[in-house]
């Protein structure tokens, strides 16, 4: 299957945009005609790049408002069209995409619409070119592709076929099975776009929010599925207007865009689709089965190691264990591992040496590390390996987005545990029994805080390599401005990572990526089964909650029934709450934040409550706000 | 009339809204429940901070989903809303918001409703409070302030008046007439909102686009003036859901927020209606006639002085006077004037030590300078006088938004003109009388770069101020994000401003804001009444201009009918053109930018072109991106 993108998908100059389509992967190129009005330079200099680049120029695009039009407007858009032809020509490539009429004076005529489009294919066979035609979600007369092949099949000509867009039939719910009914040689082209559910007029939609493949909220896989299906041989090409994307840097956009293509491939293929043309599609190692977070790991310093071992010693950790080779520590408590990296002249040492301290590695408890590396590296994702020890284990890890490293950690009955691997384990005295004891079970949730352009290459990132679902974004309120956050977790829900943006502004979010100097860590929730004993635990060791306004309860309680007590119990001890449709709810506290970074959380889920206490957002983030500025 | 705002319309916690409300000016504030919620203190600590400020709570709000339930719900409701009524009382205000039930369940049941709300009204009559019900333009049963109406009306229970919200009424394309007929007293509360124009659901059009009256496009002036026909003596009181004033500083955007309530009124006021309550409404001097720019002025130093008077000087302009007192030099073409001000320990030599050379000044030809400097100072922005030598004119200045000065000069016929009175003028040699007949006649508009929180305060300075219509925006793509610019002019069109504000991205917008500290000018752009011969002109002088490529002529061609050569001589001469609707044309060409920061642009009108050759901006910003990435 060959890979296309048009060059609207992404930002710069056309010569920017061409060689970073190219480093990408691609082997093809949609030319938006904007580009080349801009390019400063002959349709032939654009060819011979594209040529030199090995990139082949898949499609021409757009040419608008032919069809439905009077005789004396015909001979005017044959005109125009003849001129394009020849462009094409010098242009190297031989397919021209025509989109449906938009103009409101457009002649409802199917008739005169198949002898104007026959009249186009007479001209593109004299010119040996070829026409596809598209139906726009908004063109006026003709909306629907259904529509728009009934035309192409009426007509019948060699030198027309149909071009199909995930987004023009997905965004006004057009079905999508009676695709499977055309014949692939009838299709022109396929273009691909996602779009995350917006309630919104579909040209607004279209123009500013479109997304790749795994990062919005449409049946991409299926409108996919249904193409393959046709034996259609062409390329899938990617056509994303997005205002973000017009502002993200060219490369790392493209090569998005291109590991967007391989999920797309494989979520087809998951539904039985197969390529027919020889080339297969992209079948990665499957996505592993998650069991929860392995550890998180903080690069430290000498000054900031023991300030931070303190802090998570009062949160009821216990040094569970120094590695044998390296200067890391290890904490633990219940089900939850922490470990602290101090080790000079390593990843953690320039990774604290950019950002301070700071969260820079991650380790998932997965069904097959070896298995989910190789996952992650076909989609493009770099390898990372760190200096192993004797004897101690090799951890696959890759690169996350923002270069912090997340590792894969398979359990293996017949071998030491990785802990006990690498670290020397303290004994099982009775101050690790009582820690481990601790009310804190295990990670419930990481939640980063993340330039706001980057949020879609994470949601792509989780979906392809960790097979996560992502969940539909919050706007958070901070008192400075919109915090955009969105979920990401396995299926089973024991890994869940919560992804946070700043929109604009002076948020929190915002000054956390200043004091990191890039993402960071925004706090680590940990689970607990009784959250009135934990804040007890807690403020037994003197550990500061975010304290909480009074009114804040008296709300809940003119809301909700609750028994005698609970609502003061909740205030006394600066709980959150939160509760769903179903009857299931969620308790949760915050501590004051650590070394002015990060923060921690206690969360109880009680009757299957599923979210993270969005709702209470607002008032934790007020509350902090309230803390900074007093 | 009580000036008002809601809490929700500007950033910050509690404490720090309450402060800018109080000194923007307003009288009112409405508490939003959720900054009750969020603030650490109790409701009776906000009343103490509100009486110290001098700020009346004029209401509390919102209190949801009351109506059109269930009996045993209703019971729910009544209880809920006891404890909103005392917290009221704690409070100090008398006034709820109830808005109808955007509930699915709603029973649509007019009788119902009516008893339900008569049950409210007896309650809020017991704990001596009062209710306003207002209808939400999504609420699921009521959804227009008629029905509303009928309802209270009906009720006709003096604890329960009507809340009218300019945006609900106004988004629905609610009919304002009937507004009139109601009896002012029982109007309990007006909440005014306006908004861009947006196809878009409207709960998300509400939520996160409403702006200040003066800002947006709906009929607000209408919408108030129907209300103050009523004998309505209550407040006019903000409610502003805006994500960008959420991250905008909250002292800026509640000044704002005071100056468009005085905007309004004088607009209401001039559609007839006259507050009854004795206060009078605002009334400020009449905004001015314009006949155009007086003059620009740069703020420079020795180096660049000489170099910016060689780039005038290539462009045609003649040094037509040296200031009497100051070291100010005036550059005149037709009836074009630009100053260069190197002046130390003045305006200008701040101005170049905070933005380096920029434009540091504006003057304005108006009919009646005091006037309009009375009428600026009356909205509440700076006045500014600098030092003014024996004899010299002194010219009523105020600082815009961005801290350049704008200054007001009318035509006094029996005295010396402004460069008489000021300047000593040159000889009338040869060499000026060649330079005043050159191909530029006058200054058509400026484009200015600006944050991009600061457009909406622009645009309601330029149209308070200057009595400016304000167009539609539009969206620019630049190679590296979107631009978003917004024209505002002169009813006559003899004074015109670009704004451009970058969306996001590394747009040139956005690098401008950089390079200027701050806002800073675009480009400046002369009217010619013909384009090739001032080509040809500024060649002559070895004017570089900005290279469009001919990939753009060969479209041109495709796509409209010329004279023979006509697009070869645009072809050659760099000019690119733009037509409307009605046949206008529009031809503009651009220089390269001097000294890194602005350039300048020529453009001829023909037919009663009316626009900036806005689709054209694309090519222009693209060619720009490219010369300085080649």
């Amino acid at each position: 299957m060959l890979r296309s993108i048009a060059t609207v998908s992404v930002s710069g100059t056309l010569v920017e945009k061409l060689a970073a389509i190219r480093a990408a992967g691609f082997d093809g190129v949609e030319i938006f005609e904007n580009d080349l009005l801009y390019f400063d330079g002959s349709p032939a200099d654009i060819r011979k790049r594209c040529a030199d680049l090995g990139l082949q120029i898949t499609l021409f695009q757009p040419f608008r408002d032919f069809e439905g039009v009077t005789q004396e407007r015909l001979a005017q858009n044959l005109n125009r069209a003849q001129r394009k032809f020849e462009l094409m020509h010098e242009l190297g490539t031989d397919l021209v995409l025509v989109c449906s009429n938009v103009n409101p004076n457009v002649i409802a005529d199917d008739a005169l619409i198949v002898d104007q489009l026959g009249q186009l294919a007479l001209l593109a066979e004299r010119e040996g070119v070829r026409v596809g035609f598209e139906a726009l979600a908004w063109g006026k007369y003709i909306n629907s592709y259904r529509h728009a092949w009934r035309l192409v099949d009426t007509v019948d000509h060699p030198s027309l076929g149909l071009i199909l867009d995930s987004f023009h039939t997905l965004s006004i719910d057009d079905p999508i099975d009676p695709i499977a009914d055309i014949p692939g040689d009838r299709i022109a082209f396929v273009q691909i776009a996602d779009a995350p559910l917006q309630k919104m007029d579909v040209l607004e939609w279209s123009r500013h929010y479109r997304c790749f493949p795994g990062q919005g909220d449409l049946d991409v896989a299926g409108f996919a599925d249904r193409v393959l299906a046709t034996g259609y041989q062409g390329p899938f090409s990617l056509e994303i207007f997005n205002d973000g994307f017009r502002a993200a840097p060219t490369a790392a956009t493209a090569a998005d865009g291109y590991r967007s293509l391989l999920y797309l491939e494989e979520q087809a293929g998951l539904k039985g689709a197969r390529s027919k043309d020889g080339q297969p599609l992209f079948t990665p190692p499957a996505p592993p089965a998650h069991s929860g977070f392995q550890f998180i790991e903080f690069a430290v310093d000498s000054t900031s190691a023991p300030r931070l071992a303190q802090r998570f010693a009062e949160a009821g950790f216990h040094a569970a264990g120094k590695h044998r080779s390296k200067d890391v520590t290890l904490y633990q408590q219940g089900g939850a591992s922490i470990v602290l990296n101090a080790e000079t002249d390593s990843f953690a040492s320039e990774f604290f040496h950019r950002h301070g301290l700071s969260l820079c590695a991650s380790a998932f408890q997965v069904d097959d590390a070896a298995r989910v590396f190789e996952r992650a590296t076909s989609f493009g994702y770099a390898p990372f390996s760190g200096r192993v020890g004797p004897n101690e284990r090799v951890v696959p890890g890759v690169r996350a987005p923002d270069g912090s490293l997340h590792y894969f950690v398979d359990a293996r009955p017949d071998e030491p545990t990785l802990y006990e691997a690498d670290f020397v384990l303290s004994a099982h005295d009775s101050e690790r029994t009582q820690a481990v004891q601790g009310e804190l079970k295990r990670i419930d949730h990481v939640c980063l805080d993340l330039p706001a352009d980057t949020l879609d290459t994470w949601i792509l990132y989780f979906r392809a390599v960790f097979g996560f679902d992502a969940e539909p974004a919050w706007l958070l309120p901070d008192p400075y401005g919109l915090v955009r956050s969105r979920a990401v977790r396995s299926a089973d829900g024991s890994v869940r990572i919560v992804l946070n943006a700043s929109v604009d502004g002076r948020t929190s979010t915002a000054q956390s990526l200043h004091t990191y100097r890039g993402s960071g860590l925004n706090h680590v929730a940990f689970d607990t089964d009784n959250i009135f004993a934990a804040v007890e635990q807690l403020r037994a060791r003197d550990v500061q909650l975010l304290r909480i306004p009074s009114n804040y309860y008296d709300d809940l309680e003119a809301r909700y029934d609750f028994a005698d007590g609970v609502v003061r119990q909740m205030k006394e001890a600066h709980v959150l709450y939160d509760r769903d449709a179903q009857g299931g709810e969620f308790f949760h506290v915050y501590t004051e934040q650590m070394d002015g970074r990060f923060f921690l959380e206690v969360v109880q889920r009680k009757g299957g409550y599923d979210g993270y206490g969005a709702v209470n957002a607002p008032v934790r983030l007020a509350a902090q706000a309230q803390r900074k500025h007093s």
